[in-house]
């Protein structure tokens, strides 16, 4: 057994389009409905527009966080989705986000976040 | 060689002090100076107090971010870095946060993001 408190997705998105890697107003609301369409609890959403450019974005979420940092002049963003609930769908974000980004090349690692090994009583 | 964009660090902190888990003022500032040690510029900061108990809380900084997520009731916090700045002196942050969170049991993983395959002309 290798159950934890939280999975940690971790997305890497290359060859995206490098218009919509630098617009914050279509980042945030891509995020945010991304968060939407696992399931996730939006609580809120801050994002930074970088000069000359980039955008980095969180989303504070009931069930923990996503965030998005764009490198428009490499065409990538990484985005990392944080979740302490099994019932949220980490996926509908990741194939709602690679559309919306037109990510011609993606991946993405879950990582097991708080293997607790004693118990507290 | 296998330089990426960005470096995500994830810190995990285990048999922590449980009323410090749950303590939003406390790692609040723990979490800020956290990045103000390891040379982040803070943009701005957001955190969630959770019912029962649990405490989530990200800060946008410059370099990208730091996040964490607290359950009081496992003694366990997850933190993550995410920094674009090989500047960022991020082991600072977590000396500072093991010995603020009084933990006992603690490791971290580095995780190289944003390997470019191609280079964009």
């Amino acid at each position: 057994m290798n159950n934890g408190l939280g999975l940690h997705i971790l997305m890497e998105f290359n060859e995206c389009t490098a218009e919509v890697l630098n617009d914050l107003v279509f980042l945030e609301h891509a995020m945010n409905k991304a968060a939407e369409v696992s399931k996730a609890t939006i609580i809120k959403s801050v994002f930074h527009q970088f000069s000359p450019q980039g955008v980095t974005g969180v989303i504070v979420v009931a069930e923990s966080h996503l965030a998005i940092h764009t490198w428009p002049e490499h065409g990538y963003a990484a985005v990392d989705f944080f979740t302490c609930n099994s019932g949220m769908d980490y996926m509908k974000a990741y194939d709602f986000l690679k559309e919306q980004l037109n990510s011609k090349d993606h991946s993405y690692k879950s990582i097991t976040r708080g293997i607790i090994k004693t118990t507290i009583s």
